[in-house]
């Protein structure tokens, strides 16, 4: 007999996933409840069989636990879209800036630090920590599950250079970002001799579940170890999820590229995935103290499966998380700010990068509208004075006078010139705007986090302003304010040193994404010049 | 004490004029009742002055016979349309062709050539007569008027080399239009050695009427005598009216330019008709049988104001008009032709003349909306890509941060490239656009006259097919009935020398202006990429 169940929630399905979306209120019929990993295999009205998370249905095998781990996971958005509880953003800092947050490092006495507990309290405006989507130990099964596929799929052979990534992932020491005095440009982090990068490349589709459940698995090279992971997309979830813990307060941590990203094809769902990817990792290897991090090389080079394992665990229950991370920046030689200055520097950054959000924002409607236009009515407008063209031709070539196969021959060219540049111009968005496209998008995201980023300062400033009085009131003493002011001058060091790698990285990518773009520009329109030059050699002088 | 008056007719007024455009029911003072040449001068409530003709204004001045004469003046139109009476000009063939065509020279019995008076029966279906427009006594006296200002303004000497067209111009012979076998090509028109063409050039301004009334004036200067002779827009839609009367039922006429083109500035309107002025008169030069016709010779080069007068009379009298035409035109070596031969040749170019006039029409809609893309949406995109990077430009100029100033001055450059192209863009259609669109115009036009030029021979046709009825029913005799059928083969011999001539023009007309398109293409785009590249190099390459 078939079991009917009804689904609970929305769910879509992730291409190439044998997946399968349903819609809150359909009703579906459980062609196998025996799939396990949290998964059932469900039939719809229209026949497709896939997938569905058993908790999205209503069965009496689900425990109300189940369900808000299920629920948090389909909740989880950016980080920035967390705090901002969907309103402007930048909203936060022309109303109070220290409204609704209350607790934190740099407005705590000295010693009491709180560690991760504390700092969730900055996660407000609707949060959901992380730690609700991969931490429980139901889903650490499912990851050693996984691990055997990735396993029997991949196959990495106990590394010979990872030694040293070990060591520091090993250390019980906890490791002290450093800011410098960098020259003109003031306050910067100190940046490793050699520049870590790595080659996102490879997608291959796994398995497990006895074939039901397929997923895609990408492979990741640093070029440091040039030795080859796997990640699968989750993985890469997880550790946006660990550096957004651990530095999010610090440093601004662009979103993964979007889950539910959806290509007409598979095949392009996938490589634009990875080229995402790709830009997602080459930003955090280019960041210092990110690229530094344990569990960044974690990701990175981890040696076996023991080796992951132990580190994905540890990194969990990473303590240095929230604004935890400003007691592990040490500026080195610079002096203490007074509050005047931290002030300034942080108004000027938020101007600074609100200015830019709304640049950005602004090209990437410009350039939307215009790739609309060069797909859609453009080339339809060549491609119908292409057929004009041809159509007077072949209007010519009926009149029966003799002689004027030249002029028709031309004019069939130059229609099908036409023709040609109609889908020149429909093609050559992929060719140039996708790539300044993508560069506006992932600034966008990185702009996106800094409201936060700066609403951590701001906060921090006015506790500190709030010192005096603290003071006064007895609850703090004067060398705990000093205390506070310090950490203040430490902060706002930070994001000097943050915003300083942010502006050197922009020139390096603006410049880049410009030459590209005008670069592919000259060649479209030299092409088109090269193709009418062609067209309008066949008609004759006469 | 002024005088109102109601307005009773729509007028709009013809610009640089002095005129003053007025709507029925309109109420305007009357200013100056003493202007003369059928004009008044009048002010309306915007208190605007200007000349109005004074017999569209409700005054005693007026009797009905004025009335009369004024109406069918703003009544008249181009040839096709007075003929298809506003339907699909095509239609007549696709219903009975010869419906509402009862008389006609190659259906008469031999020797009953009614001339003028029967040619009119040709233009049904709402035909006014062009001797309606300019024909009457009092209307002679204005362009008398006129010309005493012609003389002023223009002044020419006596002719040297105009003889030879004086002579041909004064004889009482007929001239006869031969048709020769023209190789390949069958039929064509004899063709004279030497091609005339004309120049079309130096607007200025005139008045009369003591400066009340201005007027344009243009010089037109054949290539034969090479001396100019001057002519208002009025005397070229006299020479329309003539030539339409006396070739009309073998050779297209097209249209003028519109007489109410109107655009924005006077010397825009005033350039765009001269420019179009050009266009005709070169048509009609290039065609063997108007240039070498008295009336056109007359129009390109009379000796002097009696000359003209006289020759202007004698032409408004010529009475080798309408289907009359045909008489003058000798096949030189030809065999007659048969009936189903005739009829297949009449088909044939009805065919073509049809499936070209939907092709050329095919190709003014989609150079319309292109044109409209290129100055409307398409413009406004590249500038706000242009005013984007530009403003991504000076958000990073406020970045603070140091060694940005070639990043932000090629962004900036960048930008200004792109609102260049937007310029050029908009700029392009009137370089190359507006050519194309301007000869398939004149096709259009040239198109638009072939139902009626095809009409005749149907009718012609439909009653030589007639003849053998009237024959036994002893209407005509078997010789008239050998004789209508001779003439039909003439008709048709001529219509298709028309058709070669057609042809011809038609190949040289096509590569020239395909060429003159594609050369401005390939000259806008090779400047585009210029641009770009220019403004890629100044991206610093890291």
């Amino acid at each position: 007999m078939e079991t009917k169940a009804q689904v609970l929630y929305d769910f879509t399905a992730e291409p190439g996933n044998n997946e399968l979306s349903v819609r809150e209120g359909e009703t579906i019929t459980l062609t196998n409840q025996n799939v396990g990993g949290g998964w059932i295999e469900a039939k719809n009205s229209r026949g497709e069989v896939g997938l569905v998370p058993e908790d999205y249905i209503e069965t009496p095998l689900i425990t109300p636990d189940n369900y808000k781990s299920h629920i948090d996971q389909t909740d989880q958005h950016c980080f920035s879209k967390m705090t901002s509880n969907g309103n402007d953003p930048w909203a936060v800092f022309d109303n109070n800036a220290s409204g609704g947050v209350s607790n934190n490092w740099a407005a705590q006495p000295e010693g009491t630090e709180t560690g991760k507990t504390s700092s969730n309290a900055w996660h407000s405006g609707g949060h959901v920590h992380p730690q609700a989507y991969q931490g429980a130990g139901a889903e650490d099964d499912e990851w050693d599950e996984e691990w055997d596929d990735v396993k029997s799929s991949g196959g990495y052979a106990e590394s010979e250079a990872g030694e040293g990534g070990a060591i520091n992932r090993g250390g019980a020491h906890v490791r002290i970002y450093t800011v410098f005095q960098g020259g003109e440009v003031g306050p910067v982090w100190a940046y490793p001799d050699y520049q870590l990068d790595c080659v996102v490349a490879d997608p291959k589709k796994g398995s497990k579940m006895y074939g039901l459940k397929s997923y895609i698995e990408y492979q990741v090279t640093p070029t440091t170890t040039n030795k080859p992971v796997n990640h699968r997309y989750k993985h890469f979830d997880w550790l946006y999820e660990r550096l957004l813990d651990k530095f999010g307060s610090a440093i601004p941590i662009p979103c993964l590229p979007d889950k539910q990203v959806t290509g007409r094809f598979e095949e392009e769902f996938i490589k634009m995935r990875m080229e995402r990817l790709q830009g997602w990792m080459s930003r955090m290897c280019r960041h210092p103290v990110i690229s530094s991090s344990e569990v960044f090389q974690l990701f990175l080079s981890y040696k076996d499966e023991k080796d992951w394992k132990t580190g994905k665990r540890k990194a969990e229950k990473d303590e240095t998380v929230g604004v935890m991370i400003f007691s592990t920046i040490e500026p080195e030689g610079l002096p203490d700010l007074d509050l005047t200055e931290v002030e300034q520097k942080c108004e000027q950054f938020n101007r600074f990068t609100r200015a830019m959000d709304d640049g950005v924002k602004d090209l990437l409607t410009v350039g939307n509208e215009h790739w609309k236009r060069c797909t859609g009515p453009l080339p339809k407008e060549y491609q119908r004075i292409g057929k004009a063209f041809q159509n007077l031709s072949s209007v010519f070539t009926s009149s029966g006078y003799e002689g004027e196969a030249a002029l028709t021959d031309a004019l069939t060219a130059a229609g099908k010139t036409y023709e040609d540049i109609a889908q020149m111009v429909a093609e050559q968005p992929k060719k140039d705007l996708h790539f300044l496209m993508e560069t506006n998008n992932e600034y966008k995201g990185l702009l996106g986090c800094f409201p936060d980023t700066i609403g951590v300062h701001k906060a921090a400033i006015e506790k500190v302003k709030e010192g005096d009085k603290l003071v006064a009131t007895g609850k703090i003493t004067t060398s705990e304010k000093t205390a506070m002011s310090k950490r203040a001058s430490t902060m706002s060091y930070a994001l000097q040193a943050e915003m300083n790698h942010f502006h050197s990285n922009r020139i390096y990518d603006y410049n880049r994404v410009m030459q590209q773009y005008l670069e592919q520009q000259v060649k479209f329109y030299e092409m088109i010049a090269e193709k009418l030059r062609n067209a309008h050699s066949q008609f004759t002088t006469m």
